[in-house]
């Protein structure tokens, strides 16, 4: 049912096969339609956007579409022959209180119309403080439970069936809820995002929230997140563990005349220039945008907002085959600073960050791209430092010399040949701490991209990693040779200043050449 | 000739006007069009992109079509209505060694074929050591003399004449060199980019070059730059002064079987998907673009890169009418580790922040996005804070008290009316230091966003802001209101202790409601 083909921090390329046969691939975007006025229909969607899922409302069906959605399926109904979704009315629950329908029947009509996925009769947590939240989970497992029993009473499903995980904001509350619903026989996992964290560019709490859902359920099947919004906040949720995600906001932001581009959203009235060359913006621009029938306007509006979330997910399918997920991040992260604050908790979470390793590939067929003290933080220096530490340093112990070289330098076979055997040949200046000779063209050292300001911006933290390194080898002497470039050679004055601090024997030398045998 | 419509930092909206007639608004972006080849037609470019320039080489017209330039013109030529530049063989010179023709041949040619914008003859520096690019220099102004004297004989010009600066990476050279030519009767100026430069990726070296040219010709003329490369670093260079600049990378790109986007380049063989929506890779995915035979493959990546280079220029304009080009900065600074080293050496470059500063309109339509100590330095903080410092702090002495608060607390008029008159509120927590009470929502300090970790990652630097403020205005006493929140609470409480330490007399107040009158 769900194949996990490629992954990348938390991020994972899928292939997902519903009961009805039908398949798409993961990360996927689910547009929401309205099925009454498929005001974006869903056809043009598969046509020009090769959309391969929507999603809809099985309430609104059932209140005003239901005896056609029976009659001709739900697929007829939207004239999509690609995944159809149905959400259950929770959203109704959410914004109007209550609604009328039991668990059995929502369960019922999306099996009888046949929705690819279907979700049953939560209750939404939204905001709400603790007693409410805790009210909601309840609720919200009980209608599980009844939904559950009517199905197997039922006999062969035709849906796959989501669980949605409720909870809001209160962790803890959350996790239990997906930790129950983990042992229950749902297919898929359905998180229920609060739309108002994303109203209030709360996006930190949100990025936790996916994070903890995604840890109580494992990593087996798929994790869809209610109401993704903007898409410059699409490679986020990837990378947290969400597999799938729905957005109505294309059109909310269209109806509210706003132009989306990966990188923020444009007021219709402040647009000068369309920043855009999908097929909507090459036929038209800014003025004449601005001038059409409002109608019109809307319309265009939410498809050229479509073509942008289509080409963030294209992007993030781009990244994770290529091991670049974090860099995608890197960049987004400063599309707002409420992103940029998000990104900074999510590289300051220990727990996190060791569950992005884990499911990091260890090679890459693209380098790694290092900018600042943040990015230091990332996976593949976490575990390219770990790596380092335990198999070139640690015990080794054999009372030898370590001589340590700018990074720039080249060494020839030969001259490397008539260095004294007692001394260990040593890089600085690398993210990674010190790199071994035998090392320093292998993954991910010289994969490793990184500017020559991390060497001041980063100064403590790369000469503390320098100073593990060698106390864990226990060398006796460190011999120091001077680099040409003013940043590099800082460092080396550095590195020899603080380990006379920690009392290890240093010896600086101006050219290498001192050192070389034939020669003395 | 030209006219600025708008700036953001050394960036500009302009119109351009040729003696032709013609009009164009820059920045802007002139592919290379092969005369002889055609590879992408410009006419196609003007239909299909809104092109409203180009640039051609005349050296190669006069080798390979001369007749039939000179009897049909060379908009006639190259079937393109819009601005025609051509450059004059210089970078012929630089790759060939030299080139069969005279600076007034060349001028002749480019005056009698109706180029709009024409380009003396030049030698360029490309890499060279200083002796060399002495000497390149010595022979570009002897040609330039040359082609003013060629054209002052032959009476009424047709095109404007664009001065190539020379002096590559010799910056007091290029500066000479440039200074020299504003004194010539030249309509704009053309910095001649070292190629080797841009693939060693080193775009600090560039941006420093460019900035050398305009602080050198001053800000009245168009400045174009020979050979721009890859988009992502478009925002730079028109940030850092370049009006128009010209690229043949859309097209080498694609030879070399590279797929250009707004962050970066992917090999096609290394695409799975096609992360982009343009007219192009709307109708086409990778797999099939890969197996297209090379001859249209080329041609459609051409196109689609072409795409992605005039989508950016788009971007530029909106985000220098949005006031927001140091946001596309930002941006662009992570798609490469080079890239953002270009970034860093510019944010620590005061002359050249100045100058941005001069050249940043002091209101803008949209908000200032803040990251991290970088974004600290942006020109309207460095002007916020100083402006502030001046006329709130300065010279104040009334030997009051401050009364600092934090930035999140609400302060009702009926409040701050009851707070004793000889207590000045400030607020504490932004990029801008304090705020007093009077400010707090006027431009910038309430259209400025930051993220909450601002106030850990740069603590140091606002509350140095902080103190020199309340030094500047020589407080006897100063109150601190504690915060609520963690990271504000942990500013006030080390800002309290700077003060002591400077010997300032501090008190801590745990509620605001303690001061109020009428409670006591």
């Amino acid at each position: 049912m769900f194949e996990v083909l490629a992954e990348n921090l938390l991020g994972r390329i899928g292939r997902l096969k519903t009961r009805s046969g039908r398949v798409a691939e993961t990360p996927l975007f689910l547009p929401v339609i309205n099925p009454v006025t498929q005001d974006v229909p869903a056809s043009w969607m598969k046509k020009e956007l090769g959309a391969e899922a929507v999603i809809t409302n099985a309430y609104i069906i059932s209140r005003r579409l239901r005896e056609e959605a029976l009659r001709t399926g739900v697929h007829a109904l939207l004239d999509f022959d690609g995944m159809v979704m149905t959400d259950s009315g929770g959203y109704q629950i959410l914004e109007y209180g209550e609604v009328e329908a039991s668990p059995e029947e929502i369960a019922e009509l999306q099996e009888e119309i046949g929705s690819d996925i279907a979700v049953p009769l939560d209750v939404p947590t939204g905001l709400s403080g603790r007693e409410k939240a805790e009210e909601t989970v309840e609720k919200t497992l009980r209608n599980l439970q009844a939904t559950l029993s009517f199905l197997e009473k039922r006999g062969e499903r035709r849906c796959l069936w989501a669980a949605p995980i409720q909870g809001g904001i209160h962790l803890d509350l959350l996790q239990s809820c997906a930790r129950k619903e983990k042992e229950m026989s749902f297919d898929l996992f359905a998180l229920g995002s609060p739309t108002p964290l994303m109203e209030g560019y709360r996006f930190d709490k949100l990025f936790k929230m996916i994070y903890a859902a995604r840890s109580a359920i494992g990593f087996g099947k798929p994790l869809h997140l209610f109401g993704a919004g903007h898409p410059m906040i699409f490679p986020f949720i990837v990378a947290l563990g969400a597999d799938m995600f729905d957005s109505a906001s294309y059109y909310l932001y269209a109806k509210d005349d706003r132009y989306m581009t990966e990188y923020g959203t444009i007021r219709v009235d402040k647009l000068d220039y369309l920043p855009c060359y999908c097929p909507i913006c090459s036929r038209i621009d800014a003025g004449e945008l601005r001038k059409l029938e409002r109608g019109e306007r809307v319309k265009l509006l939410a498809m050229h907002n479509l073509y942008v979330c289509f080409e963030e997910i294209r992007r993030i399918k781009q990244a994770i085959r290529d091991g670049r997920l974090m860099e995608l991040l890197e960049l987004r992260a400063r599309c707002h600073p409420s992103l940029y604050q998000g990104f900074v908790e999510i590289m300051r979470d220990g727990d996190l960050l060791r569950a992005m390793e884990e499911h990091t590939p260890i090679s890459s067929r693209r380098g790694i791209n290092i900018y600042d003290g943040l990015s230091l933080r990332r996976p593949e220096i976490a575990l390219g430092r770990r790596r380092l530490l335990q198999n070139c340093f640690t015990g080794r112990r054999h009372e030898g010399k370590a001589l340590l070289l700018p990074e720039t330098l080249r060494v020839s076979f030969e001259k490397a040949s008539r260095i004294p055997e007692d001394l260990d040949m040593l890089f600085y200046g690398s993210p990674y701490g010190l790199i071994p000779l035998g090392l320093r063209y292998s993954y991910p050292f010289s994969q490793t991209n990184y500017p020559k300001t991390l060497l001041d911006e980063c100064l403590d933290d790369l000469i503390e990693e320098a100073v593990k390194q060698l106390k864990a080898a226990g060398y006796s002497k460190v011999l120091i040779v001077a680099a040409r470039s003013k940043a590099l050679e800082r460092f080396g004055r550095e590195l020899a200043r603080r380990l006379r601090e920690l009392e290890i024997e240093v010896e600086e030398v101006e050219d290498i050449r001192e050192l070389m045998k034939g020669r003395k």
